[in-house]
């Protein structure tokens, strides 16, 4: 599918280092647009279309957010730009402690690739059993970027149980229950990421999937004294 | 192992309602002390004894502490109390949001237990491969009281592997990377309560163990189309 692709204004402190795209079909009638594919969320449940382009686009940083001041919720394409460029904007990330830098680092993603991210996350939402109805616009253009849509398809990338979309709306402490995820939690890409349970994101730490199913098979073949291969 | 339990004169606000016993053996000469056995690691380890203390006798609240903020580091049999004798106290629990509640009132455990929990992990702490030797005067008290010390007992209650002593000084962002666990998160006491990696008692999380090995098991069947039991 061709995309409009053409730059938008942006407001940004980033101006000069940042990207603003229309994602609508190339060649569309009426004005351009980043997000077309969230209009309808947008309107009818605006904390899941914010969650879906906060994840896909900023760096976060609650869990150290206390200790370890940092700036929070940076555009995850400024985090590719080197210390010296940060420093024109005002982000001295020298003054920062050095986990926290690798914490911001290893959330840096091009503008593209946080672009198709919200794409596929707001494409696997509507999958969920209990999503609301994905208007037939929205339909033919996500599937046309990602694949058919079926009505059971989303679930959770580290336990592969099926995700509810209440679950965006149910709060522990704060936190939503569905997290985005990471196959690859140093890969910010489409094909790396989805959604999962809190808890199972929280269970797979910083390791990727396959390294996450080969530590929990080695603690259950010690701790049950069985073979998991 | 007879033990001295004289009551010890208190200096804390909960005064009313705190204990403080004599942990050496009964008829021991000289004077009193709560924590006999802590001498040494205090004398040289002072940042592992400290924990251990902490552990065993205080409610935590880090992960919650910045967002939700309640008191952190209460005496943890301060919270077997009701609303109205800790309101005595400047302890307005009602004033604090139910999950805040929720997590000081699922760490309350009586003195007794709290401090059979500390001798325990300074037990299990001498058995850690790399541990310092145990001084002899405290082998044979811990021994009594706990069983044989071997010289490499002491394991991850969650994956089964070694500890190393040299994980309490490893810190990544600021927490050591060894844990007080418990196989039921919601009972501290000396049977229930061992030492855990880090990641392992994220993994973990309020689950018990035997709940956490289903779950896992659950997620590599599902993951790898195994069937593990």
């Amino acid at each position: 599918m061709n995309l409009c692709k053409k730059n938008l204004p942006i407001r940004s402190k980033y101006k000069e280092i940042a990207e603003k795209k229309c994602y609508r079909v190339h060649g569309h009638e009426g004005s351009c647009e980043e997000f077309p594919y969230l209009s309808d969320l947008s309107k009818n449940h605006p904390r899941v279309a914010n969650k879906i382009k906060r994840d896909a686009t900023k760096t976060t940083g609650a869990a150290w957010k206390s200790e370890d001041a940092g700036p929070n919720r940076i555009d995850r394409w400024v985090m590719l730009q080197d210390d010296e460029a940060l420093l024109k904007f005002g982000l001295n990330m020298r003054a920062l402690k050095p986990t926290v830098v690798a914490k911001l680092r290893e959330k840096a993603a091009t503008y593209n690739d946080c672009m198709d991210v919200a794409a596929k996350l707001t494409w696997l939402t509507y999958q969920m059993p209990d999503a609301p109805e994905c208007p037939h616009e929205i339909k033919i253009y996500l599937e046309s970027r990602f694949g058919s849509m079926t009505s059971e398809a989303a679930t959770c990338i580290v336990c592969k149980e099926p995700l509810s979309f209440s679950l965006f709306e149910n709060a522990q402490r704060g936190k939503a229950e569905i997290e985005t995820a990471h196959a690859n939690p140093r890969e910010h890409n489409q094909e790396n990421v989805g959604f999962a349970h809190r808890e199972c994101n929280i269970a797979q730490g910083n390791k990727t999937l396959d390294e996450f199913y080969d530590w929990i098979a080695g603690i259950l073949e010690r701790a049950r004294g069985q073979h998991s291969v």
